[in-house]
């Protein structure tokens, strides 16, 4: 056993034990000498969080309306305030040619703190806390107030004025230097493991160094060129273009993977690029979607980071910690490992430093298996995206008959991220249960006894059952030969069944193995099926029920309604054409105006297109007909344009019929 | 307190508790008085069970080699022993024509046999156990043994020869007899519960009884007919040709419900009926499937007998034996339910009643949806049945476009009737432990806090949460409230999305409290899934794993390749035609032999249907075409039948060319 001790300290805690050694018989000494059990010195911010929050709540109010009077103003003179409140809106989730960064960099800040939040003692600073109870109400009180705290920072940019540009500036650079102050200035806190704070803050100040970045790029821009907005509906419009001519051309354009003879390494990245990001022109995932992938990301960080930082210290701490008294305490409990206590004292530190390894390994996998769901679910978005443009529906999900959106599916489009988002977190966790259990029962009854001899609980009872095994594996072995070689006769090249007499009579005398064989497959069945569930939790695109009954698992339900809502509101095909019918006389119309059409008044060239008399369907729909045609001709022919300015700018704007039906 | 006391006597345990009242001081004495724990005497078979096994087993070997002796005879005789061997079958699992009640007894008999058998300690009598080890391996003999043991009791009845009914007489009438005696003699055993025994054995005495009562009336009846076995084959090729008759008539039959107005009992009645058996004339279900659902009914009664007597008991014996040491018990672990010891008492025998209710409740529940899940499955098995007999495949099973049957399926109509069984021993055991930890969750935490005021745990848990809890379930009411008020237009009878920046900033706003919404979701996501599958466990026809996947689930894998082997070899309109080629000239050809044409000969009808001539594929297609044309034409206009006597049974005797194409 004296071998495997020496083995133990090459393999896992060499200097640990070596020192257990010699110092075993002084085990206070020792314990104070190799763990002084750091004290992290208590820290105070020369710039108190209390302040911190008093002072930016108060700015980002004052931000928040500013930014309303600059839309109220704008608004005003445009002449056009239907069912817009001075309220600037946060981000346009459902336009496609919206910027991404910002929403992504914001709503990772917010998640962040959110998680940040969950473990904080003082989640609102600046209130003092009265007793435990209180801290539950105040929590939950930051709940609300913390999307209200950043809520400016992303209002600013959709505002797309120089003034939003600066205040954007002044707000980012504001958070983002106390944040980088405070974590400079205290980056160890005494809780669960000295940097965790640090570590969990990392995305939360990475989200306000891009926007201390970006706020002033965009200003910059802004002042050096007149137009700058313009160079961003450009891209909107030139994406719409583009999507609009890949859909009519109907033929598929070739991708970039044409290239002769690429090499294996870059087929490889292409293939798995490929499932991450469509090929496809002009295609692009909903802004929610990429938005709940990189929560999804966060998620998977601020999970593992807690789950690693909260086990894997306080264990190593334990496994230095041991001495001789956990002998005296085994034996308490019955437990004896060996009659050496050194010998006890190794191989309690190797089956900690087992665990640790389990656990790890658990981590790890658990953690890898929850990125590929999610890489998995985003081509399965795309796919299901693809479909229901097409107007195909989602297998047992609402059939999208009804043309209109509903309070469901407004409802359920609105939780969607959260619930990608508690889902992501909830599956993480039950897998790193599992897989934990599974790992710790597969060394422990498994590895340790084949390697060592020790713990033989599994092969005992191997060895006791050993001809009830070997009567079920003799059985079923049994069935699929006879199957193969005695029931089955090939007849001109078909199999057909033969010697049905013997078949019968090992179908009666095997009958009762088979129903113990049964009991193993249904083991097996409520493994595989356990398994699935949980390894699949986190995807809401997958169905945890069978077929028929898919829409009873909420996941599934939310996640089909999110996605008609998506696809009823952000049509790419209905919103380039409406886009181009705003953009062409609009561009000419609104020249002299100081801003140019802004992508969310697209939701105006919807409402264009919905023709007062509602009476006369049919003449509506020839209307509409001819509209698209003439729009879609206009497209492939821009010279045309100026010949046809003044009769398409005429209907378009006040509905009425158009004066020549044939282009 | 006293007056709860009180209610509790008058509600659970009267005399017990009034009992406990009186003689708390002397509990030994009271305890001697009212329990006498009374010893099951020792009893002594006056015909042990191992001379029992030693003059039937040699019993039903002679039986075995004289109904093999007669069944070689007559396949001699016959001069056709082509592929089977001289052993009888022990039923035709895949004729539908063959008698159902035998083999249902005889599965019953060999089942129950089986689940009585997995506590003795004595599997098999007649050989001595030299150690424990010894009885796992007699066991696991006995699992052959016993099959082998009724075997001829199955096998004298499909012989349908006098000899073989006056066989299963004797056979029948000595196992029948030797059961009764014995539980007769000794109706009490010491094991589990002094009743047990009896009540597990009630399906196999209920078995031979039924098989000692058919025998003789079979013999009586082939004694009193000259020709008994016709009247079987008549019964057979009526059902065929009422059969085939329907299907080739292309038009409904009434059902029976066309009866005028019903009683409303009478209509529920019909309609429960109308699901476990077909209206359709002439569709029955298959043999296997019978046998299965009839194992499952048996395996429900065992397992609920084993589950109540090994619990109730046992709990009731604690429940009157509980004195004032368990105070001193429960003050040792520090729970003081209160000061009073006779309070003290009072409560821990409510505790243990409410446990028992909700064990009894459990155990009611689990049977009830196992059954439930029973006649379900026996109607997706026939509707299953029904499309794969039209050529339709079932949902993520195997395709059948292969016409033949694999190995695969074979072996998987082999195991199916154990994995049937063993499904529902599981399924029910699982939802047995689900449902009582469920209950008792209830009764503790909900029930028990609201009647009486105690264990508050669970709304300290809630008064301690209210605001986040309460904030949780405002911003789902005001999302849905929103979503229908403020963010739904009616614009000419279509609902539209407006006010959409509202939308997004409360999208933005509420993301955080959405999240946590998602984890309470995530929950009852993991809730239903399980529940589902744990109810669903049972039913080998609903895959547990979501589309696409579904043959992963073993269970459902089996069953599709099941499916696909019933169909493949007892379609019935295939066995209909075949039966009635055989039949019409048979019945001519071998009037004068002993016996009649036995509906095991299909098998050689279809044999008879594959030509030799392998090359003329052409014309073998051809002349199939013309001789099912013939056949129909036949049974159409019997009268037809005397002019075309012998062209028709000379080619289907020899499988040579007919002479005439036209009837």
């Amino acid at each position: 056993m004296s071998s495997l001790a020496s083995a133990n300290q090459s393999s896992g805690e060499s200097e640990d034990y070596s020192y257990g050694n010699w110092y075993i018989d002084e085990p206070n000494a020792r314990e104070e000498a190799s763990q002084p059990y750091e004290t992290i010195p208590a820290c105070q911010h020369s710039f108190p969080p209390s302040l911190y929050h008093t002072c930016l709540a108060p700015l980002s109010l004052v931000a928040i309306l500013l930014l309303s009077l600059l839309v109220k103003r704008r608004r005003l003179c445009l002449g056009c305030c239907h069912g817009t409140f001075g309220l600037p809106s946060p981000l346009d989730f459902l336009a496609e040619e919206s910027g991404r960064l910002v929403p992504v960099a914001v709503f990772g800040i917010l998640f962040t703190k959110l998680c940040v939040l969950a473990l904080e003692e003082d989640p609102l600073p600046f209130l003092p806390i009265s007793s435990p109870a209180g801290q539950g109400y105040w929590k939950t009180l930051a709940l609300l107030y913390y999307p209200a705290l950043y809520y400016p920072l992303i209002a600013c940019a959709t505002v797309r004025h120089q003034a939003g540009y600066v205040l954007g500036c002044l707000l980012s650079w504001a958070h983002c230097a106390v944040q980088i102050w405070h974590k400079v200035e205290c980056p160890q806190t005494p809780k669960i493991y000295k940097y965790y704070s640090l570590l969990a803050s990392l995305p939360l100040i990475s989200g306000l160094v891009l926007l201390s970045l970006w706020y002033p790029t965009q200003l910059l821009k802004s002042l050096s060129q007149k137009m700058a907005v313009t160079g961003l509906e450009v891209t909107g419009k030139s994406y719409y273009e583009d999507y609009l001519r890949h859909i009519l051309s109907g033929k598929r354009s070739k991708s970039s993977s044409s290239v002769a003879n690429p090499s294996f390494p870059s087929r490889i990245l292409f293939y798995f690029l490929s499932h991450i990001y469509s090929p496809q022109r002009g295609f692009r995932l909903p802004l929610k979607l990429i938005l709940s992938s990189t929560l999804a990301a966060i998620t998977i960080y601020q999970e593992v980071l807690l789950l690693l930082v909260a086990f894997v210290p306080n264990l190593q701490k334990a496994r230095e910690g041991i001495t001789e008294e956990v002998t005296y305490m085994l034996a308490g409990f019955g437990l004896v490992l060996s009659e050496d206590k050194l010998e006890v004292i190794a191989w309690v530190k190797y089956y900690l430093w087992a665990l640790e390894v389990c656990y790890v390994s658990a981590l790890v996998l658990s953690c890898s298996l929850t990125f590929l769901m999610l890489t998995r679910s985003l081509v399965t978005h795309r796919n299901n995206l693809r479909a229901w443009h097409c107007g195909a529906t989602l297998d047992g999900g609402p059939q999208p008959q009804k043309p209109g959106v509903g309070a469901t599916a407004i409802f359920c489009w609105m939780s969607f991220s959260g619930y990608q988002t508690a889902f992501i977190c909830l599956g993480l966790f039950l897998q790193q249960i599992i897989f934990f259990l599974g790992f710790v029962l597969f060394t422990f009854l498994v590895v340790i006894p084949i390697l060592y001899g020790r713990n033989l609980l599994l092969f005992y009872m191997l060895e006791n059952t050993w001809p009830f095994c070997l009567t079920l594996i003799l059985a079923v072995i049994l069935q699929n030969l006879t199957a193969h070689w005695a029931f089955l006769e090939n007849h001109q090249g078909q199999q057909e069944l033969t010697n049905r007499k013997s078949l019968y009579a090992v179908t009666f005398l095997l009958f009762p193995i088979n129903v113990l064989v049964g009991i193993m497959v249904g083991f097996c069945r409520m493994l595989i099926s356990a398994l699935f569930n949980i390894i699949h939790f986190c995807q809401l695109d997958l169905s945890l029920l069978p077929r028929g009954v898919e829409t009873l698992d909420p996941g599934y339900r939310t996640y089909c309604y999110y996605l008609k809502m998506e696809v009823s509101q952000s049509h790419p095909a209905m919103r380039a054409f409406c886009f181009l019918l705003l953009q062409l006389p609009g561009s000419q119309r609104l020249a002299g105006a100081q801003a140019g059409l802004r992508p969310s008044d697209v939701e105006e060239g919807i409402r264009l297109l919905q023709t007062k008399n509602s009476a006369r369907n049919a003449t509506r729909s020839r209307q509409s007909r001819i509209r698209w045609g003439l729009a879609y001709t206009l497209i492939r022919n821009p010279s045309l344009l100026t010949f046809r300015k003044k009769s398409l700018s005429g209907p378009l704007a006040n509905g009425s019929q158009p004066s020549s039906p044939n282009p």
